[in-house]
């Protein structure tokens, strides 16, 4: 059994595994740099240390972090997602300590974590992949165009280590190739530490869709069913979907066998999720597979009844897997709205500023995943997620209705967040009908950024009480001499 | 169809009722008098109107109420629980005015709002009812002294038209008996404007099992399992359980269909309770009908994923009931506790206060039902909830750490509240272990209070974030010298 836990990371996510150890009443213990000494995660957790004054630094310390492990007594670590979470050595480390890394084995993470491996054990086992080439490091731009030709225009260029939509260049044409190729790679090195980068064919406007795995240490593995991640910006996802409203019982019982297969031919434990892109005459090809806990993954716990975390913990610690596939059942609809402190009327540029007022939506069908509190001093080290808000509901019709009502309750003061953005995407007909792929934000963005102007002219009207009272008191007194 | 709601009431429930309009794509419409005027429930409807200055008068009166209907076009009432709720009168009223109430029909609101008339028919049909009297209003003191000795004492007066713990005297001695008596029907007649009382025998420490209804215009009435209310403190609830723990699945079906039985022999619509007592060797009685929206009415939700004010407001527009008995499966276990403010160390005094800072408990598995907002001021008139805190969990056991988590989570500043208790309540091994029946408080009162001075203790620890960086960088300073 595991007894206590240190969360080696920060954010929602740190707080997210701090409430399931609360839940399974097992001991806490946060780590933080110095400017983050008064988040939340620190705050709820049973036990909280610092690791250093550089605000990034002591989160990507592998050795730092066991050691704190070690001398807190904590008897494993759960890496979260984003640092040190797909660092194979960092496993590997926290094994050798004698501690129990949460997640997969190290060399699973190894050769998931470089997606030209990936591919190619994907291949090797007969799980579709996107046409395309091995590694281009050391080839001559001659071949390289004359592998591009032969997959034919437009191609993709992707870094082997990459993630989060970094590391990806678009080919269209010939001339370009050759620009574009050293852009990719630098981009790689710069992000990754490693240069090297592989071809694929670009799938036009495919729709990305993924499969959540759960699998124990003794080969029993299952998915629980997917999720459409297709509403994105620039490959950063927005809103995602679980199950896809687009994804037929058919295709869903084929792709996920397919992405078993895939968890199983590297001998997958622990959760994970494989990424799909799905075209338009519903071919699907393997895209990648992330080696841990998913920003987006607690839609799928809302749709199964399944705490991912819980389980992350329980398998961790030896449990025999007491799912079947055919135990699980989606429950409706859930969607997730990432609110980020992003402008998105000025490009998306990233927002600071000290959280004045809060009031996180509340009431039925609604989740709401947060580090925030009020006078939460947005830090510029950090990714700019700030809410994972999430509704479920019978039919996805209902679960659009729900987000817009609780996207409008929503309410963080002090800083611009993608809020309006997020209520013009779910206001918006394509969203609701399900006709939306990856180029969704691109193809809309005139239609998002009318609707965004309008939200904002509405909450102006509503900016503070005095100026609700009078709308009020207009609204009386129409009625009163109405009613005369 | 309908169109718009006007909502007849405040707090909670108005948000509740306004948030189910909003997903339905329904306008809805609150009502508020002077001192709500910057109330959540106005601010998050379609329009508000203000009915008079006076703090409750104009919740209370059923002509103005349907006066703002009509003049704002709404199609329907609802009427929330409380106030008008279980007024036949006012349903009479909205009904005659050609607008839809939101509930059972009149003439069934008046039958089961009467606990004596409700008492005759239930035994008429062949539903189990405590063993007692008529109404005792007509009778000499020698008769009810008779009847007392018949049933064998205890016995409990009651109040006819009596509701929420009010109107209600338990009787150990002939001595004492006509004293309480004339003291009931004072209380009575202040509460209920009606002084008609009757007896019971009292039934020693039941616990308080109730089931949900739901039934539409045509005759289909199912049940959504039942609520076990059995945690109470001077016939006040303070936490409740669906479905109850310690209910068998024999016990739960046979007391399901009495429950039905008991609203077809009232031709019941729409939703409603039929409370149970259940004694220690698993007879049940039938207590009354509540015939309106439960407070308590989430739990059922989050068990059985049916949204009980959405299933009232298509009912009420004429919908068939497309579920069946056999649709309805509890998932897990849910718990709510209510966020109370009232001073439990003080003898429960009501409390009062500006709601200086507003935290509520977030993530998995947690629901919040409030009307609260940072700066709200909580006005003396009306009920003393402030929020309903919701946990559900695969099992009882998951679902009391869970309310032990988003408890310890959950802050409201500036007023003193019940998290204290509830607290202590949660982490009681008796309620664990399902060791509890209506007398719960009474027997645990001295370690509850015990449980709760160390909270207090623990929250003045944690009292402001300077406090918690002193806590930390001692900890720090503990670890690093043990690291030397």
């Amino acid at each position: 059994m595991i007894h206590k836990i240190l969360v080696a990371n920060r954010g929602e996510i740190a707080v997210r595994v701090i409430r399931a150890c609360r839940d399974l009443h097992i001991t806490s213990v946060a780590i933080y740099t110095r400017p983050d000494k008064s988040c939340l995660h620190v705050r709820i957790a049973s036990e909280a240390y610092e690791v250093g004054e550089h605000p990034m630094k002591g989160y990507l310390d592998p050795h730092k972090i066991v050691e704190v492990a070690k001398q807190c007594g904590a008897d494993a670590i759960h890496p979260g997602y984003g640092f040190l979470s797909e660092n194979y050595e960092f496993a590997k480390i926290v094994e050798e300590a004698g501690l129990i890394f949460i997640g997969p084995k190290a060399d699973v993470i190894h050769k998931m974590g470089n997606k030209n491996i990936a591919r190619y054990l994907m291949k090797k086992n007969g799980i579709p992949v996107v046409p395309g080439t091995e590694k281009l490091n050391n080839e001559s731009i001659e071949n390289i165009k004359k592998y591009a030709r032969q997959i034919g225009y437009p191609v993709i260029l992707k870094a082997s280590g990459g993630g989060g939509g970094r590391g990806i260049r678009e080919v269209h044409k010939e001339e370009d190739l050759e620009g574009l190729l050293q852009d990719c790679k630098r981009e790689a090195l710069a992000f990754f530490n490693n240069d090297e980068v592989f071809m694929e064919k670009l799938i036009i406007s495919p729709r990305h869709i993924e499969f959540q795995i759960l699998g124990d240490n003794y080969g029993n593995i299952i998915h629980l069913l997917e999720r459409d991640c297709s509403i994105q910006r620039r490959h950063q996802k927005i809103i995602e979907i679980a199950p896809s409203p687009t994804v037929s019982e058919n295709l869903r019982k084929t792709m996920g066998v397919v992405a078993v297969a895939a968890a199983k031919a590297v001998g997958y434990t622990n959760v994970g999720t494989v990424e799909f892109l799905l075209d338009d005459y519903n071919n699907f090809y393997f895209m990648e597979m992330n080696t841990r806990i998913q920003v987006e993954h607690g839609i799928t716990e809302e749709i199964t009844g399944v705490d991912l975390i819980v389980r992350q913990i329980r398998i961790a610690a030896g449990e025999i897997l007491d799912l079947e596939q055919s135990d699980i059942k989606a429950q409706g609809f859930a969607i997730e709205a990432r609110i980020v402190a992003e402008d998105a009327a000025k490009n998306f540029t990233p927002a600071l500023g000290k959280v004045t007022g809060y009031y996180p939506a509340l009431g039925p069908s609604v989740r709401v995943d947060s580090h925030l509190y009020k006078d939460y001093n947005i830090p510029p080290f950090y990714d700019s997620l700030l809410a994972k808000l999430m509704v479920r509901a019978t039919s996805f019709d209902l679960a659009v209705n729900k987000l817009e009502r609780a996207l409008e309750e929503f309410s963080i003061e002090g800083v611009t967040t993608t809020i309006p953005l997020l209520l013009a995407v779910s206001k918006s007909r394509e969203f609701r009908r399900g006709f939306f792929d990856t180029s969704y934000t691109d193809k809309n963005m005139e239609v998002l950024v009318k609707e965004m102007q309008k939200y904002k002219d509405k909450k102006n009207k509503f900016k503070n009480e005095d100026q609700i009272l009078n709308v009020i008191t207009e609204a009386i007194e129409r009625f009163e001499k109405d009613n005369r």
